[in-house]
């Protein structure tokens, strides 16, 4: 038994930034997500055991570019059972996992979270990773994540999250430390109101930047509006993004996006967006 | 309801042009068409609106290779409906459609109209376009493109199409302007008689290119031979491009052709292709 | 009638040699093969004649990287029937399938045959060829390859074998000459006891490179067993590759591997895998 799925996004904005008159935009910050291509598939190998593999390619509707490393979206293989999951290759990270499990917009790319802090102050994905995820007990599970050291430029990486995702509410912590430098952290949850939908953080990355971030999501129809806050506390980098969105749905997989992102690092901070206001009107398309 | 498709095309030949001994060719102009590989997919939204899109890349099938922008041949995202189709992306362009609904190679790589004249004197695609097509009335249809400034290297471009495709008769206006350059012209068209199918446009690319071009294809059972003539007539450039094709359909997605192409520029001209006389034999599968 | 098909290998494995800590690999000596992503399909033509093609991508797993050429792995096209198969493009050589034919590893990256004599002395794969085989007549095929003088560097190549497979045996001659060039040639042979299976070859690549392989796989209920050794015995190059490789079937697709690569190139030889002694335990799923 086995199954080879195709899958993507297509992507698409008109975006104005400071400086900058309007024009299309793929894969930028006032993109909902990045347009791209995968293919996923599973094998049931019997007695509860299954390999599964994901190749992703991120796409440029723009120009049709792909990235540098072409799949580096994902390319990995997995085993899978009761014992867990174990997987190898190049993935999002345990770190990324933590935050995605809180986070309001689907970590977009207009996320003020992931644009002021990052994923605990990390990227969103690893080479060459081991990854272990605990089967899921009761909600809690966590994901343990490695990188030798030859494979990361001579110091090995830990990268983790504990998550307790259960009902209304999810939380989760998000880890991880690359040899001879600081640890990222972030601590965030979200509480589903049913009217309303709120969330929260503290993150404290690598080096100085530390802060919290405080949003909020009220669907009204087939409408979502979100306000979402990132403060930076760190000593000299004390600043705040401010994310407005409103998502459209034409049907669970298309939607139409207009959003405001203020970026207040002009006083330095780990992620810088190249412009203090951003907007955007786009439309994504999941197939 | 929605579907995705994978297709493409697998096109090779054997080429000999002056001062080159025979060998491979991909993707060359002696080939019919360029390898391709692309994805595309459709999703009924409901109330007559759909949402659509198409990513695909080119392969030179002699050695595997992709273009730079990988997915250039197309990266887009459309809504259709009854107000017509509003698309953003990389595309070709509303001038190389208008050529499109006349020419008679189907835009043929040895293409006597594009190889002398390119699509109303400019290329086939746009990176980052607006594109809007009108429904179809009673056969009469077109679309405008557009090209923001920064998006177009410091210059907006506006690119256009109105075609009338009726029965046995094709008759279509392209257009292009780059800001603060010259506008291209084409006016094409063909009509079926049955035995025989005739084909003519007028030409005025930008700059002193101008011209004519006139050709016929009679099918002759599962042979179709083409004849078409390409004639610049601008200051300084004087020259006429002939094309000789014979198509023998294998089925009706795959078909062997031998093709001889004179290319007339040595007096200089807006397209050339390296060499006064071109042989190519091939074959062409779609799938 | 016709058909397109996606395929793909996903394979990878934590690898150690001389001089360099335990890593992740992905496409490199200590894998069991390449991680790839491929379509292909078939056209029936009518009167037993088809059409078919093959594009198929290389994507190194730890990182998500293509090759220079994307599709380098495999494009082309290919009319098969009575007369046999005719095939343009990009391809494994008859040289490699030749030495496929009997090689105990099923070409494995950690091949002893191939990392000590390559394919008879040359690539496993040629840019812009002309391939065509025979029919299969009572086990006895052959397959002719050409790449013309402008495609092959100025130096056109015949590139063939002649192999005879049957019931248990399986004898192949592979054989390669680029013009101006000395020949390569292997000739091999592999004999399925049922218990046991035995493999052995002469090698005499161009240049100084000879030699011999000799080798046996046993079955052990889900696993099987090989030892492989590859004896160069050219003047200045002489010494021994050696390979111990243990494979477990999880599934028809997918199987763990663990093997020993020994390299004896100190002394100089036509491949060399850049250590001494090379460890890998890996997992390879085919989809």
């Amino acid at each position: 038994q086995s199954s080879v799925t195709m899958y993507g996004v297509a992507d698409l904005s008109l975006a104005k930034s400071n400086g900058v008159s309007a024009q299309m935009s793929g894969n930028g910050v006032m993109n909902n997500g990045n347009s791209r291509l995968g293919v996923r598939g599973v094998e049931d190998l019997g007695g509860g055991l299954k390999a599964s593999f994901n190749f992703e390619q991120g796409i440029n509707a723009e120009t049709g570019a792909t990235d540098a490393n072409t799949f580096q979206r994902n390319a990995y293989l997995a085993l899978s059972g009761g014992f867990g999951k174990f997987q190898l290759g190049r993935a999002l990270n345990p770190s990324f996992w933590g935050v995605a499990a809180w986070e309001l917009t689907g970590t977009a790319n207009y996320s003020a979270v992931a644009n002021q802090f990052g994923f605990a102050g990390g990227p969103s994905r690893n080479n060459s990773m081991f990854m272990y995820t605990t089967p899921n007990m009761g909600g809690f599970s966590g994901t343990l994540g490695y990188v030798a050291k030859p494979d990361n430029g001579g110091n090995a990486k830990v990268d983790a999250n504990l998550t307790y995702a259960n009902g209304p509410l999810a939380v989760a912590l998000s880890y991880f430390k690359v040899k001879g430098t600081d640890k990222g952290l972030a601590l965030g949850a979200a509480y589903d109101f049913g009217m309303f939908k709120l969330a929260a953080s503290l993150q404290d990355a690598p080096g100085a930047s530390k802060g919290f971030t405080l949003g909020g999501t009220v669907p009204v129809g087939p409408v979502a509006l979100t306000l979402d806050i990132a403060r930076e506390n760190g000593t000299g980098m004390k600043n705040t993004d401010v994310l407005v969105e409103a998502k459209y749905a034409l049907s669970k997989r298309t939607f139409t996006y207009a959003a405001y992102y203020k970026d207040g690092d002009a006083g330095g901070g780990v992620y810088k967006t190249g412009a203090k206001n951003h907007l955007g009107l786009g439309i994504r398309h999941n197939f």
